[in-house]
């Protein structure tokens, strides 16, 4: 094995990043090596690559350089949010929570790169009846299984605010494990388009159409028994307290980015509502049921992989995420796919 | 209207029973008087018509003459079995195990019969959409729904030992809730052939197969997540307890004729397992994802209706079931479907 | 019987109201005549006493006069949420949240009368090893069981924001079932005293304490479990938020009259809470688990009963609220106590 | 720190065992070494000494020397059961059924001696206000907590069938998280008494009274809504099943030696029952839930130790288990208490 690799490289405190020979990371004890075929761009990466104020209060590059290998040919992926492991959440099954939790690719080196470095506790080996390219993007669709089965979803409506590439997969989870009407609420036109090619019942406008009217109309005046709000806007949250049915479920996923007014008494109490917030990914009880979904064949994402470029094109794919056409964008380190 | 109409009646407390003519029952204030489209024959029916120690001790016939009627033209199921509302379970959303239920068809006159009695609390209106032939058989497809959803099965491995019609419901309604993989274990020939036209991905017969071998390497091992015992016979229930995983759910529908020993100690102890008894149809929320399911297209229950007849054949449809052949037998009392 | 009675009577849409002698009112056929021995008053009682906004929009004085009469002598008590048994709420086991509630003493004549009609379906018959008193307060004591059992609650910390009556309640409701610290938070100097009386483990007075530091330190770091938020207030809601603990759970019962700025992503999301609104009592769970912790002596609430008046008292029982120094207050229409 | 210590050793694979000077155990790098103040004496135990045939097949004596040092002066207990943390039960939060599990003092050297080896992971550090005999007892005060809130309780009546050490700490348990009725069932006198001390409400001797006639009495007609089986004797099975209500829970935790003929129509299924195989503790949600009732002071759990015996009379214990007089034993390995 070479002793350098290429990588993307956040270098300095300020926007953009830049492909960069490095050393292949050392690794520590009880980390793996992995060569990464694929990777996938998350918003989070954006917001790095921008370097706006949430990423200048959290990212502290340029990081170091521990890593590792392991045993040859293994094909995996990884959950990237290390738990700690000794805090209360992490010994009561509520790792996703953990107070000490670090995030590869915020606080450790990233997969945008030839090699990385994963604690062996965070690998998840893959079967190899599931696509490759999923192997990228377990993470995101994780976050949607977690928010769909936070809570009863077989035969009932549900309603997906914001159709980003967790939200796309919401949709296709939703469908697989049994929900009966799936409503897909967005405004931005390429994503509409690619909710419906992900099969939702209902797509809607909510910049021209009446979405509180027609999921009334639509669910006999009920409203819908869960909102999975994955849009993290005021309008977008507006939206899901008032289509969402008395005794219903609202998961929140979508990060706001300043507080927002709630009228207690009408949204929740008089309502009897259940709002939960969800955060990464069950470890690993949502890594199990992901995995069981695919390897059945229960899950069609591919509509939600718009684009697949070599990692020399980082800067590109960027460029491609603000414009708002792409979803998930696939990242080749390792040359050809 | 006419004074009477055709039914068939249980005239003596022997085996068989009569296509009569009688009179329409009158009906109480809170009751429906229901014109009877199609009625399905369920293993209970049988028990009664062969009047076997059960049904000795159980049925008394002839049964008395009150009856309603109700707005003309309704589409309309119902649920069969009556509880009182003011016991401890009723009171506490678990009427399906009420202290004093009454079940029409066995404490009251049933609905092989151009009429039938039904209280209003107790009736189901029907969507347009559900196809009608499926409104007869809802109390049977609610023991499946109510089975399969008395816990988590999304994402989850499933085993249904016994694939009578109820059986056969489980395995459609599993797959529409999202189940992974759903083995289908019956010794009868007939049984496994519809079995396999559920789309069952494994359909074994525990008399030829290694069913635990099977289950054990189709699941990396582990056993199925969830089984659900629809036989009520010994070696039904033995495999059961052997296919199930460490921490799985054994749900128990199958009725069984005398006392079966159990190890409690390997069989439930050190496993770590829960195991529920299921009986009838939780009221309404079985309901309301039954309708749910049927109305969103999930489910694909004709192959499970084998055979349509009109009333006066009702002695020849006993004569079917016995044989093994027929699964669910529709039943017209009206004439001509 | 004679045929009138004395009752306070809301006759006309303006603050106050008086005692008049009325007819006892006419019966429907599942109705009861309760004769009431003695009622408490609620909150939205002096809201109605006022004629504030809510009640001008709410109250249409006068009610009707339809009541009823049953077998004398029943020791009885009263859910006072009239559900519609039709809705889908209804229907599931959610009757707490039914779409067509009526609330008797808001749509209907209430129990500030020495005779009061309800619906059979709810009245609520006593075991007479309850004491007498309890029986006029348990519409109040069950919000708190409901908020209280909603969720986890042995061995865990809870805190309580807001020590009106439910709040009270809910301290010995809450140590009844092995909550293990109870923190009290309450800015009026006279609810304090009854919290301390009611062994809540800490009471603070956010007006002058730091009430988040004092948590955390007791805490371990953590936070609390569970909150009961009983108060409604914008600090409160505040202070509910900042002191629970990550996957910990709120619970909101406490009306709220303007809507109320929360940051979804700090607040919810990344602590991955639970957050639930409180409405009525379940029917009937949430009376038998009261009637049982009663009737197993496992709550003493005689310090929140404050003052006990004769009906023709009841504006000065209105004064006394308005001081901020009585907590529950009984009324005895029928004289003596 | 001398080279060699006092142990209890099962130096043979016969009945007996013997105190012996042994050489204090090494330790891997994840383990600490403990320095035993008090052990309590488990049922399993006396399985072990007696050298019947279960211990025959699963104790190979004698065991391996690797041990461990860590901080001195630490408070802590530790879960004697060590699960493997890499099979779906560990990565699910179901390790107290992981495939793999090994249990100190069963597969590895136990605690019967002045030091004993535990793996950093399974130490329970505890607070210094929590009493330093109730150490040596919280696995099985774990598995009390464990069964009791394996369900909803509160509020609950429960029945205990077996009234060893663990049924014992279950009614304190039980009591402590609000169950409003607690019978405690046991043939043996000397447990009867301590199921007084512990304050039973009810406690019945099974061969002299009709246990299911005065439940049935002092439940009004119903039943008991949670049995916590802990006798593992045919008779007390029984019992359970003929005593619990419809939609009632049992969860069983007492070790059968022998297959048991179970009616599943009548016993289960009918009833519509939850039955719950308990085993060890959950980790460590059990830990936490069980810290933070002592250290509330919810538990009084005296009663329980009958017996404080230094380690070189070790099989004076075990004939005193044999009597059926003594209920908790704790042993002094380092001398004077």
């Amino acid at each position: 094995m070479a002793n350098t690799m290429l990588a993307v490289v956040k270098a300095e405190a300020a926007p953009g990043a830049e492909i960069r020979e490095v050393k292949i990371p050392a690794f520590g004890r009880t980390d793996v090596l992995v060569k990464v075929k694929v990777a996938s761009i998350c918003g989070t990466d954006l917001h790095i690559y921008e370097w706006d104020r949430w990423a200048q209060g959290r990212i502290h590059p340029p990081l170091g350089d521990e890593v590792t290998s392991v045993k040859e040919g293994d094909f995996v992926s990884a959950e990237m949010h290390v738990a700690c492991g000794k805090c209360l959440q992490c010994r009561t099954g509520e790792a996703h929570i953990c107070q000490n939790v670090k995030i590869i690719g915020v606080d450790a080196d990233g997969a945008f790169a030839e090699y990385v470095v994963i604690p062996e506790s965070n690998i998840w080996k893959l079967d190899p009846a599931i696509p490759q390219e999923y192997a990228s993007i377990l993470d995101p669709l994780g976050n949607a299984v977690h928010s769909v089965l936070a809570g009863e979803i077989a035969a009932k409506t549900v309603a997906i605010t914001g159709c980003g590439p967790i939200g796309l997969f919401s949709i296709a989870v939703a469908r697989a494990v049994g929900a009966t009407t799936v409503f897909a609420i967005e405004v931005n036109e390429h994503r509409r388009k690619l909710a419906t090619k992900m099969h939702a019942d209902y797509v809607l406008d909510p910049s021209k159409e009446d979405v509180r009217a027609i999921v009334a109309e639509r669910t006999g005046g009920l409203g819908v028994d869960v909102v999975l709000e994955m849009a993290g806007h005021p309008d977008a949250i507006r939206t899901a307290f008032d289509i969402v049915r008395r005794g219903g479920r609202i998961s929140l996923l979508g990060l706001t980015s300043k507080p927002i007014p709630l009228n207690f008494s009408e949204d929740i109490i008089f309502k009897g509502l259940t709002i939960q917030g969800i955060n990464g990914r069950r470890m690993y009880q949502t890594w199990y049921q992901m995995t069981a979904l695919l390897k059945g064949g229960k899950l069609d994402l591919h509509p939600v992989i718009t684009d697949r470029i070599p990692m020399k094109d980082f800067s590109k794919a960027m460029a491609r995420l603000k414009t708002g056409e792409a979803s998930k964008i696939l990242v080749y380190p390792n040359g050809a796919r």
